[in-house]
């Protein structure tokens, strides 16, 4: 009778836990809301839509690939020397029969590792290329892989790799692909400036236009990764297990962040600490079946220093410019949660007193991954680069993407979205001062008066080399606003939902100079230098007359307060 | 002893799916959320406040007259000919017994039609006419026509009419009864501008102010839709099946969209995605138990390319003002998908040799509930049109419903929240330059120099218009900048949390002008027409020298320049 | 054979209800991000940075703490007297055994009493002071009076208290926290201002930078909370009621405050109605299990009404700055809950037949718990503000927290991020208009002309007694405009992701004024005197000629239309 009711509750148990599975896969999905509110949030205005159209696709593009092909290249039965998959259509042939629960279990996971990647490549990859590598990784780059680890007849299964959820399979690979791809593409415009005479490279930060935003999608993650790491829980107790060390990881390896960057860089940095949330849940994906809380707490706390280093070291040694930080949070932390599989497993871990056994098998899996998708990632930006070209023109990034790509004016309709960031941005270019030769007002019917009014109205991005000019010729001075501008130039036509609409006016920046002892003449020589590009819209320059001039401060007025 | 085990497990099924149920059921309340997300990020800034409160008050209206009377008259046993329940107070005079799974799953249902026309009425429609329809809708309208397809006992439910979760009922319903609300009050001021000579119709753009919180309120709505569409799955195969056609009709919607709008426009457009992602999803609603995949692949290919052909059409061709695609989302795909249901069902659609009974089912009720919700939709806004009155002043909607509904200052408290919307629309009228009189700048004491500026202070609805006027004086270079003005007008009182605030500052525009060979005293006159109302505030013009202008791009100086 | 039946379906009840008890428990997780929406919503754009690292790091801070003390100080079985735990480090040293089902549940409730008090202290609380207060309480103060109520064997469980889902042991402990901090704190810098000769106190509002992201963050607080009132529910009808009960409070308090303000203030306010939806789920979250649809009803109605009393209450009576409201909502809403249920309970409530004694075990229990809170947490905040210190300088508030706590330049990049909040203010400080002895302009050379365009570049914070001295002195009209500006001030340095930013342009507002009746030499020496601190950047006076003005509704020219 007792043997009798261990079966129904065994049945009972398989009931929830399938259920369990199902609502977990869905908290996945709810990852790609959370993906797309970092990535937008952590990059400008001007490319909103473009990002956020890109994690919708790769989603949406992944479904359609990985239906036809992707998943049984992962999931056959018909498993080929334990490293691919033969490809069948049984969804649509034999349709009844068709495991709709794995399919949608994987699916989710399979969208994650492809939607890693767009933070890395953003504000300056061409969309159709996007579209491109999204359809490749996950029709067959991440099927071949995953199934290796989690096909029972995957190799890395039988040889009892640990990766519970994913942080090899999923995120190293996601991070590894963003590498490459964020290599292969070069900086952003204006992130690294080399000073053409001492050669030294200059890193700018290029701030997003919402922390908010991207402390919604980080708050949004955590929430979904308690579905990420624990819809394959085999019973209630092995799922609260797997939720307290999702939880404690990304806890400690937050606090560790917090405390790191306090203690190097004076104040506890925000948008550090959100992405040492995601590098804590990352690198417990792997082991969080298998380790107690102690090992959570370690692993996370390794988690938080790491992703702050290796954020540093790409930006500021490799100089390969990752908006999001997708390489130290996916990347090495996935890398490093593989590994800490092997070290603090309570069955098997070195620390544990497993041995070396488990933690050469990690080895061995994580370097094996690792290694295939540096090769294929490499060959698929490679050839893609060559037919479709991966980024977009100078100019059009300069745009920004969305009105571009995508013919959108904005993602901000009546919101006013500028300046701080450029405002104060290094500038890569220097206009040579000593060869400037004053404009000739004189022959121009101007007769200088004491105080003069420069009005220069300028396109965005030739600003900060106009700062540097202007410093440079002794005008200590500015006031600088956002206006909407418009000459003989034509505009650009946008469209939304459908609709034309004629852009004639654009945004630009008005930069207002009051000179006493600076000749005006050579301010305006200057500035004609400095926010020259021979392109239509290259701004005007105003002349007027001011009668005086009071500093509040000191009281001063006359040439002194200028 | 296996019955008896089969006994277990049939128990066990029911407790685990009902615990789902209510799961599924929060999920959809959570779709709330979603829809406020995306009305207000497809809308203008000025209204934010307005349709959040919207969104939430017609889930607490609706909550409210649904438990009083709503939900017996969908659900109660007692149901008259297959039509009308008998409604009952059973939730209060005999709540031991009350069936709370029912009403919490019922109720969310329908606050999601509710909410559908808070979209598509957004910008111009009262709030205390809004508060009325959504208390109307929830009370009578919806539970009637819900009834006949989920009372058991109701008529369409006993013909075998496959809803299953409400792409006809819901869907379909709100959609209906949007366009009918959107139709009753008219388009939005400048939104579609006659030509008074020629009478062609300029259709204008009127961008969202956020798409990154439209967008995250279509993720939000597509993984809230897993509980809609299977929080009644009956088992765990069940709600795979129904999850993964859940997911492959909005995917092949969205893909189909981006192909279709970047084939016709030459650039795949983000905001139609969005809404392809929802249209696909409205789609598979009603069959999604019933089809297979290739079914939901074909059924989501036809709505993502629907969605687009119906929002261009309500747009372009009916002239009727839906802000946010309610029409084409849930009123077109709507109808779609529960005629779907009789073409791709596995068993019974004509599609997969089921004859054309099933399709009869579908149109037959598809037609009915479609004509119920137009005749009675109708009768409702004509009612509250003639009492309460349905839509706001011009004024009122020049303004914005925040400060005009709420006091709501702005929604975005110390955000400037203003212009590139305005800045580039058409005008609906025109000035007639040619009788236009020079003022009598001499008479004024004022005494002509070689470059004019004029400096134009006027309210941001007038822009256009003085935009165009400016052109047709030959004036072919503005900067247009966000200001705040006061002047001898009062302002208006806001409040916040209780708290009364003066508004003595206003957003204003100043356009400044810098003319040469254009006689300034004809631009005066000219601006003084354009941007004259009669009304406190029509603004200022100041006008000044200006010693020279300079053009970059050419290096001309002097008249050559402006 | 049935009673059989009856066992096994106990244990799949028993499974199924433990699986949805993780999933309740990580719902309440998501209450994190709701927290953090409203709080960051509801404040200004200069302290979204700090806003959001405070609500993460009370849960990482509240996790590391509550592992190590606090969850044992509540839930050991070894409980001395029914006061208080007896700490251990099973978690550590028992690994194999410990309750991590139990954990997780209990660190999600935790976290959230801690987090309500961010909003309370927002925009001047120092940061490191946070990260202590938000350790004590976690590590020791909640988890002291949870364990009274939850602990089986604390004295307050023993007398039978109801407070299922926690309206006193969660919400009203968070809400006294609340005004003792604010209390402590003090207000905000021009929150209150005292007229120093009628000493007449004006209460200002603070409008927050993002209703939407406040209402985005109530609708996923609401959702969230079916998983925290529901998570503890015995079986499937059980949640149901409790889903019913925790709908049917929020609807009504929503409607009942909308009606209220209505009536009161005219209009229906947005943001108190956001408010009043979190009251009626805090009220109802003590009774949630044991009231039937009507008491959920009046419990609703009350807390509707209530929040708005009490906001107003504590803002224009006590003068406590609490800018989102937390001490209404928490504090006055979880006591009126716990009474509630001695009220409403269907078995003992007072209302109910069931007399005094359930009352009376509420009452005892409220009043107890309040004393405690109040006590301790007075005692806390006291000790932190004597080390560590509580409030942030005023040079620092004014600046914002993000620059000057986190290095952060905005949290909206390439936002403007400034504007109407300040525009409108009242100010503290007034400028002696009779004193004024007008400036020597002809000592500077500068000739009167008709018209005198005055230029005042000047720091936010000056510019509301601007605006009041040039009221008093006669100028009636201004334009006012953001810019960024720099003169030769050095900047600050900000930081993102490990770069370092020199910000050498700072957010400025620009007042232009033409005047011609009015001196404009008393318009500049009132400038000076009113927008003098004697701290770098404090601005400039730009003095030049206008030639005419024309006012357009008028129609009339020069002094006449000044």
């Amino acid at each position: 009778m007792a043997e009798f009711l261990n079966q129904a509750a065994e049945a009972a148990n398989g009931t929830v836990m399938s259920v369990w599975y199902l609502i977990g896969a869905a908290l996945v999905f709810f990852m790609q809301c959370g993906f797309a509110m970092v990535e937008t949030g952590f990059t400008r205005s001007k490319n909103a839509g473009n990002i956020i159209m890109k994690n919708l696709m790769d989603f949406c593009i992944g479904t359609v690939v990985f239906i036809v092909l992707g998943f049984t290249v992962m999931t056959a039965e018909d498993y080929v020397m334990g490293i691919i998959g033969v490809p069948n259509l049984g969804v649509f042939t034999d349709w009844q029969n068709f495991d709709y629960s794995g399919f949608f279990f994987n699916i989710v996971f399979c969208a994650t590792t492809a939607t890693i990647v767009s933070g890395a490549m953003a504000e300056r990859t061409k969309f159709s290329a996007y579209c491109v590598y999204s359809a490749v990784i996950s029709a067959i780059v991440y099927p071949i892989e995953a199934g290796w680890v989690w096909n029972a007849n995957g190799w890395l299964a039988q040889l009892g790799f640990i990766d519970f959820a994913g942080s090899a399979v999923i995120h190293m690979v996601g991070g590894i692909s963003s590498i490459i791809g964020a290599a292969m593409l070069g900086p952003r415009i204006g992130k690294y400036v080399k000073d053409k005479k001492t050669g030294k490279m200059t890193v700018n930060s290029i701030p997003g236009h919402s922390i908010t935003l991207g402390a919604l999608g980080v708050f949004i993650l955590w929430f979904a990764w308690y579905g990420f790491n624990a819809a394959a829980a085999s019973d209630p107790a092995d799922m609260a297990k797997i939720l307290v060390t999702t939880t404690l990881s990304p806890a400690v390896a937050t606090v560790a962040c917090m405390l790191f960057t306090w203690f190097k860089d004076g104040k506890p940095d925000v948008s550090m600490c959100l992405n040492a949330s995601l590098a804590g849940l990352v690198a417990i994906t792997a082991p969080c079946d298998v380790v107690d809380a102690a090992g959570a707490i370690i692993i996370g706390a390794v988690a938080g220093i790491l992703v702050d280093v290796v954020v540093e070291f790409v930006d500021k040694v490799l100089h390969i410019d990752d908006p999001v930080g997708a390489v130290a949070v996916h990347g090495a932390n996935g890398m490093w949660g593989a590994i800490a599989g092997g070290l603090f497993a309570v069955d098997g871990g070195l620390f544990y007193g497993g041995g070396f056994h488990q933690l050469g098998v990690q080895l061995l899996g994580t370097v094996t991954i690792a290694a295939y998708t540096f090769v294929v990632m490499t060959v698929v930006f490679f050839l893609i680069n060559k037919t479709v070209g991966l980024r977009v023109s100078a100019d059009e990034e300069v745009e920004g993407l969305d009105i571009t790509e995508h013919g959108l004016t904005s993602a901000y309709g009546d919101f006013v979205t500028t300046t701080p960031s450029f405002v104060n941005a290094e500038s890569d270019e220097t206009v040579d001062v000593k060869a400037l030769a004053p404009v000739d007002l004189a022959a121009a019917g101007y007769e200088k008066t004491e105080f003069t009014k420069i009005s220069i109205i300028c396109n965005e991005e030739r600003f900060g080399i106009l700062r540097d000019t202007m410093n440079a010729i002794g005008v200590t001075g500015m006031t600088v606003s956002n206006v909407m501008g418009c000459g003989v130039q034509m505009g650009k036509t946008g469209q939304y939902r459908g609709v034309k609409m004629n852009v004639n006016l654009l945004p630009k920046v008005q930069v207002d100079i009051v000179v006493s002892e600076v000749d005006p003449a050579l301010v305006i020589a200057a500035a004609e230098k400095a926010i020259y590009t021979g392109h239509k819209g290259d701004g005007k320059i105003f002349v007027s007359s001011v009668n005086d001039v009071f500093r509040v401060r000191t009281g001063e007025s006359g040439q002194a307060a200028v």
